[in-house]
């Protein structure tokens, strides 16, 4: 059928088994075809088709709240509820959200991006409903990676405990982004293969007959058994224990199998486990196939072959030149341990764990854990390497508080995807680890002008034996510079000038140096010379040559992409202030207040005003009168 | 015997269980009237003293590592360590720490003060032990509330999957803080009185015995059964799935019983857990018979009675004022759910729960599903108000950052125990929130001058229908001010000027205000009038009032009980900045870049130099050197 005609889910009512049949493979090839040209989370969405379709066909959305947890699974979602025709735009600026967005559809009553809020949001739902008396169905669904998320844990415990209506939906595809980690994985794969003890049950109700009445105790105890043995044998334990009805394992791709147990959800009182067994990739051989995470989210590929189309990469990924050097120095450093909660192929540790299997912990979707974790090996003279995304950093928040920076241990924190990261838009975006790590005593900050000072900062940072350090580093790849043969260490709190001149200063740091550079060069054809420093330190700052600078009284202009309430700028005047330069002229360019969508980063620095255009601009507003006079400005 | 001469556990090997007996009274009288002096956390530490002997008579601290969760209930174990001479100091400045704490003893290994952390940091201990094929054992002690935080279940699950040794031990009170809450508390009932099911097992064997064996298949289903049946019946299903050897439940005042289990545990491969079962207060009656928390930690008592020594309250608790006010609003606005985490008591919730039971949620210790919880419902038209403390906020940052803040939702954050907390100490001061909520958008961020202001500010939370909105207020009791009849609403963002002047101006919030105003009481004897401005909204700042101040050129003192880096201060030089006001005098107290320890908060304050005195002194030195000449100073 033709996609682009759906409005809404109601034309799905009507629908028999076989037509949904055909509805769905139209829809594979649509996302196939699609995410071809824009790329997106292909694996993720061709999983769901028929689990989406049903839950549509069983339930009333926007009525009834479907709530998806991580997001990047709600292409079907949002192709059944009339939005197939803005595929094209998909990830792009202004362009459809890879994730549910509130303000694109009445369907979408849930945002998200992170892993794992799902639970804790429908139990919100759920309170409100009861309370207002209304009657709709609430509906996580959850993968099984993202249920090893605490959050989703502790909701989980809630839930089961306050007994209100609520259907979970457990979309089990056996890998969230890599292959699963952990317990809880190894408890759904009993469930799974749960098929096979049906016959323990039936042969111990055949024996269960057999042995003779021996009054009322044995009796009870036989029917208790089977209680138990129903409890145990068939599936669901676990979820059972926690307060759940569990149903499944249901075959996600089988409408007969999704329809009856979704029925038979909808009828059950109080919080219901359905679990789901779907595949990743399902209907893309490539991507079917895939087994360590490739075709999770991909950029454009060749359909035919499943090639992709990679811009030839002329610098190394950033993640890779950390990993890899860390790698470089575990050789020799028998204390460094690497640490990835679930992001073992983002952050470029494969090589890593290969070489250093035993040394090399993938926790899952567990942020927290994983920085605790880290916590307790520094407490034993080893210096963990925890690879986190500035934005899941979020998650591990207390735990950089109260127990790495607190009791001063030597954690080097990987701060991958700092900064704007793109097509993932406002849920990802790296821009609050400065402002939010800049108050914690104890705690260096730095991020790298290029991969060649990158590298010498993580040796730096595996050196530095006087507590947390971390290192900020953007998503892509470096700039192609050239490599030193030997590591060195960067002496902390130090800055380097770039380029000298003595009309005005730039401090700036990371992705922003170029477009500093690019600002004094094309002041210098108006006769200003413009000092461009690499602040490379966030904290601490290089306060000797920031006194310096002040002592000249020059105008300085800090440039961040990061937030600006509390950010390095900030710091700067704080600075000023404390030292009490009340006469310096400081200004500060960086991410204003309020949270950015997503678009290419080029795009998103224009909306922004973080160009090399408005850095040229605002240093020639600051300039004294007197200068300006003569600029002719 | 004589507790002050013990220098370390080793003469616990020697004793006899009638010895130990006699030494677990002595404790008990010990802490008993230690603590009726001092105040502390009583009942924790009643309730662990023979599991705390035992643990150091089986096991080798500090080669074994004993990492305590939360950490109040150590006080046991700092006495076994060497330290009962120093109780008199217990909690108070420079005096003993009512947590571990690594600086005071070997054997404290990891510090706490929060929940939840220990399985993480044992994990982090055992992966270095096993690097580097050492051999001791690693021990967290973990209560059944503390095992509902989402980072110990993130971490029992990786724990689970890894299969290294480790001894975990589950001190299950039945009671956390609170009295606690859900399913997992539930899982655990069922293992408390597991007791019961051992006939069953009996039954069963006798039954299967009585079968003639049919042939290899059904012999080998009935040893299944048995398997599956032990596994069951006897207890710890959770746990053995989550691959757990589980022993238990354990009478944790039973010598024998601790004895028996914890040589059974310490010879075990894998994970295990051990259940044990301790009464908190156990041995003080007043303690022991405590059902809803008065007891778990206490001001000084009279140890016949067990009533307490409360100064006479002049004012009402700020968190009772916000909890009453929350609930007098509620009455009349249907909207209104409170959520806490797992602190009914601690934010006086018992009113508004006793009045709106279904319209009141403990959801136990998962600040993190509080708080999603609290924006699931906001997606809904609803008003939750979650009571959270401070410190604890940090356990919920992504979820205010990527759930509450970034979808604009109406939650109501009573952000309690905002400051500095006094006895509690470095992991429980209040101090970052500003830090990290004001580079958050659209939060906005408000702390009232006194409980009148405060219960007005909370009627202005409550009707706010733009987003997040924070009210920060501290520990300890309002001023004793009048109260309004009526509520009023507080214009979003506008302060208030308490006292004019001209020769500068202090812009404050809160706690710091009356330091303000002393100082400029104390300046205008040298002929100095000081503007005194009641800055309750810290974001978004009022700048109307601000404009007009840097337009009179006016030299400014921002004052805060909170981090300098990013905080207020660092606010209005942003806003100075932004602004072109580069002339402008300001400079900033508060916190300084470091943790502060426990004491009381007034000698906090003038540790770190917040006082009258150098609020006075700082004004002085910040004049222009023309207005200092004529002061002569």
């Amino acid at each position: 059928m033709d996609l682009l005609s759906i409005k809404d889910p109601a034309f799905l009512k009507t629908l028999s088994n076989n037509e949904l049949e055909k509805l769905s493979v139209d829809i594979r090839e649509f996302l196939i075809e699609k995410l071809s040209v824009t790329g997106g989370h292909i694996g993720p969405n061709l999983g769901v088709v028929e689990l989406t379709v049903a839950l549509h066909k069983v339930f009333d959305s926007p009525k009834d709240k479907l709530i998806w947890d991580v997001g990047h699974q709600s292409y079907v979602h949002k192709i059944l509820t009339g939005r197939a025709c803005e595929f094209d735009t998909l990830r792009q600026y202004q362009g459809l959200c890879g994730f549910p967005k509130r303000n694109e559809s009445e369907h979408d009553v849930w945002e998200t991006g992170h892993s794992s809020t799902s639970l804790s949001a429908a139990m919100g739902m759920v309170v409100a409903r009861d309370l207002k008396k209304t009657k709709e169905h609430i509906l996580p669904i959850i993968g099984d990676g993202a249920l090893t998320g605490g959050m989703a844990l502790e909701a989980l415990n809630h839930i089961g405990h306050e007994q209100k209506d609520m259907i979970i939906i457990l979309n089990d595809n056996e890998m969230s982004i890599a292959p699963n980690v952990g317990a809880l994985h190894n408890v759904l794969g009993r469930l799974r293969t749960a098929g096979k003890y049906h016959w323990v049950k039936d042969e111990l109700e055949y024996l269960l007959k057999k042995v003779p009445a021996v009054g009322g105790k044995l009796a009870a105890t036989a029917e208790r058994l089977k209680d138990s043995l129903k409890y145990m044998l068939v599936s669901g334990i676990f979820f059972e224990e926690l307060g759940f009805t569990y149903l499944g394992p249901v075959d996600g791709h089988n409408y007969d199998d999704l329809f009856e147990n979704l029925q038979y959800a909808k009828k059950t009182k109080g919080p219901v486990l359905l679990h789901v067994i779907t595949k990743k990739g399902k209907g893309y051989s490539p991507a079917e196939t895939d087994t360590i995470g490739t075709w999770h989210g991909t950029g454009p590929y060749k359909i035919e072959t499943g090639d992709f189309f990679k811009p030839s990469e002329v610098a190394p990924a950033w993640s890779k030149l950390v990993s890899e050097t860390v790698r470089r120095l575990a050789r020799t450093d028998e204390r460094i341990v690497a640490i990835t909660p679930a992001m073992p192929v983002g952050s470029k540790l494969e090589g890593f764990a290969s070489e250093f299997p035993e040394r090399m912990y993938d926790v899952g979707i567990a942020e927290q854990h994983a920085t605790t974790m880290a916590a307790g090996l520094a407490t034993q003279d080893m210096k963990p390497f925890l690879a986190i995304y500035s934005t899941f950093l979020q998650r591990a928040y207390d735990q950089v508080v109260h127990d790495v920076c607190r009791q001063n241990l030597n954690v080097f924190f990987g701060i991958d995807r700092a900064g704007l990261v793109g097509a993932d838009g406002e849920t990802h975006q790296g821009v609050f680890d400065i402002a939010f790590l800049r108050n914690l005593p104890n705690m260096v900050l730095m991020m790298p002008k290029d991969e060649n000072e990158g590298q010498h900062m993580v040796n730096t940072a595996i050196s530095y034996d006087d507590g947390p350090i971390a290192m900020r580093y953007p998503r892509g790849n470096g700039l192609g510079v050239a490599m030193d043969k030997e590591l060195k260490i960067i002496p902390i709190g130090t800055w380097e000038v770039l380029k000298e001149g003595k009309d005005a200063v730039i401090l700036t740091f990371g992705t922003t140096i170029e477009m500093a550079l690019e600002a004094a060069e094309q002041l210098a054809s108006k006769g200003l010379t413009i000092r461009v420093v690499n602040a490379r330190f966030i904290k601490p700052l290089d306060e000797v040559m920031l006194a310096e600078i002040f002592e000249h009284n020059l105008p300085v202009l800090t440039i961040e992409e990061a937030v600006l309430q509390g950010g390095f700028g900030s710091a700067v005047i704080e600075y000023a202030h404390d030292h009490r330069y009340h006469h310096a002229t400081v200004e500060r360019m960086g991410i204003p207040d309020r949270f950015i969508e997503h678009g290419s980063v080029s795009k998103l620095l224009n909306e922004i005003e973080l160009t090399t255009e408005h850095v040229c601009g605002r240093i020639l507003s600051m300039l004294p009168a007197k200068k300006k006079k003569v600029l002719g400005s």
